[in-house]
């Protein structure tokens, strides 16, 4: 199993996919390390580009992210993670998805979802992403 | 309408999605030229990081991706298109999904779907991704 971590500076994207629903709920960065920790834990780890280390999915929120499936794609850059997520939403704004914007044809952002916890509640001390 | 090309070299990853079954299909990347000619075609263009240039995806295979929706993310720094895919797959190696292989335990790789074209009768002259 090789992954071509070295085509973007060590990191490939990592889409997250509600395994029940289908539902694209987020895209975060993985390096070789990460992968492995995840692998070991069965949980979501990912590289943050802007703070430069390791930090895994729910590490204040809770919201861990239980994988039950990672698939890589035809030129193994980029990886695909199935998942049953813990809690009631992944996104540090308070929505099940990070993806709950729409782009209209006019450039404006519509909001798509309602919010399904409040951001201020879970994430005390650190913006998680 | 501002979307944080500047993050990842002007690049942000672009998930491709089968609006109808929920399939995620592939991933590129797009610049914000590739977004502009996405949204002014109605048809998925990315910016090959190996060619640096654009490309529009069906170029050589007819594989078009009709874009029905735009999502963009929390931070704004990556894409969901939700597609139609016209064409019997999105991948340069014949199967309809590029994350047609599993990583399992062992590390081995497990490909999970049958092709569904001969990807040597449709890509003639050239390699799409």
């Amino acid at each position: 199993m090789e992954i071509a971590f070295e085509k973007s500076d060590g990191l490939v994207p990592a889409i997250i996919q509600h395994r029940r629903t289908g539902e694209v709920l987020m895209l975060g960065f993985m390096n070789s390390e990460a992968l492995a920790e995840t692998r070991r834990t069965g949980e979501a780890v990912f590289f943050s580009r802007s703070r430069k280390r390791l930090w895994k999915k729910g590490e204040s929120s809770g919201h861990v992210l239980r994988v039950l499936e990672i698939r890589i794609d035809c030129d193994a850059d980029a990886l695909l993670l199935r998942v049953e997520p813990l809690g009631p939403g992944v996104c540090h704004k308070g929505y099940r998805s990070c993806f709950f914007r729409r782009l209209e044809e006019n450039g404006s952002l519509r909001t798509l979802e309602e919010r399904s916890f409040d951001p201020a509640k879970v994430y005390a001390l650190e913006k998680e992403q």
